[in-house]
């Protein structure tokens, strides 16, 4: 795993290199507000109602993870000198995510090319897993192309 | 275009159905407030920084308008009676989302299918499309599989 460091230009990234940006935790207070900002269900909301849900418990609303996910990724300064935005990702949540947990974020460069259009630019798709520390269980896979400083 | 009003079943479904959710706008104060939360990047936090990016001004976080058009999905209720969760989003952004904008959002059953192995649910693979009122122009798509009671 390479140290995350600022990278100074998307040409400096190789395929199959991978990073490792520390764990973030859900914790029930942060679970519950944003449920009730972004994502009200009972099973999201309300300890009691998510019992008799298929979860068997409250669990975490997937687009939680992602923001925690994503800023965690933004956070550790990887891109801070040379992105430029993105177009879209691509969102998997494996198994639920639970009050409490702690999940590890590593990444992997997947595929990387220079833009036809605006040769100034790259385009480099990555890969972001989220595991459970406490099993090691993939919570969350993100896979987006980010456009980036030549 | 059906109107949202709760379903009673997945079986309730058809392919090719359609929903009109209403609309949101993004306000400047929220685009803010969410980038600082989840995406502090400077052309979504930095109204003078964006002005230099290469989307000429402050654009909003594509995870906030993925949040605010699944938030006005969920809150319509079309699927509160009968919502047991999701495994994943496919987001696309193909045009920026500016401070002010007023987004419309639709949605389509794409596909239908009773779960293998648990027949008393359905999955319900969704398309929804957020317009910005202004120019008509799609500013997110979201494809989502949702899994509903029977």
């Amino acid at each position: 795993m390479s140290p995350v460091t600022p990278l100074a230009s998307f040409d400096d990234m190789t395929v199959g290199q991978t990073f490792a940006f520390g764990s973030f935790v859900m914790t029930l207070p942060e679970i519950l507000d944003f449920a009730h900002r972004w994502d009200p269900q009972p099973f999201h909301t309300d300890p009691e109602a998510a019992k008799a849900s298929i979860w068997g418990g409250l669990v975490a609303s997937g687009l939680h993870t992602q923001c925690a996910a994503f800023s965690l990724m933004i956070r550790s300064g990887l891109f801070s000198r040379i992105s430029l935005g993105g177009t879209g990702q691509d969102i998997q949540w494996p198994a639920p995510v639970w009050p409490g947990d702690r999940i590890a974020m590593t990444g992997v460069v997947e595929a990387l090319r220079v833009s036809n259009s605006k040769p100034d630019r790259g385009l480099a798709r990555m890969r972001y897993t989220g595991r459970r520390e406490a099993d090691g269980v993939t919570v969350i896979e993100i896979v987006t192309t980010h456009i980036l400083k030549r």
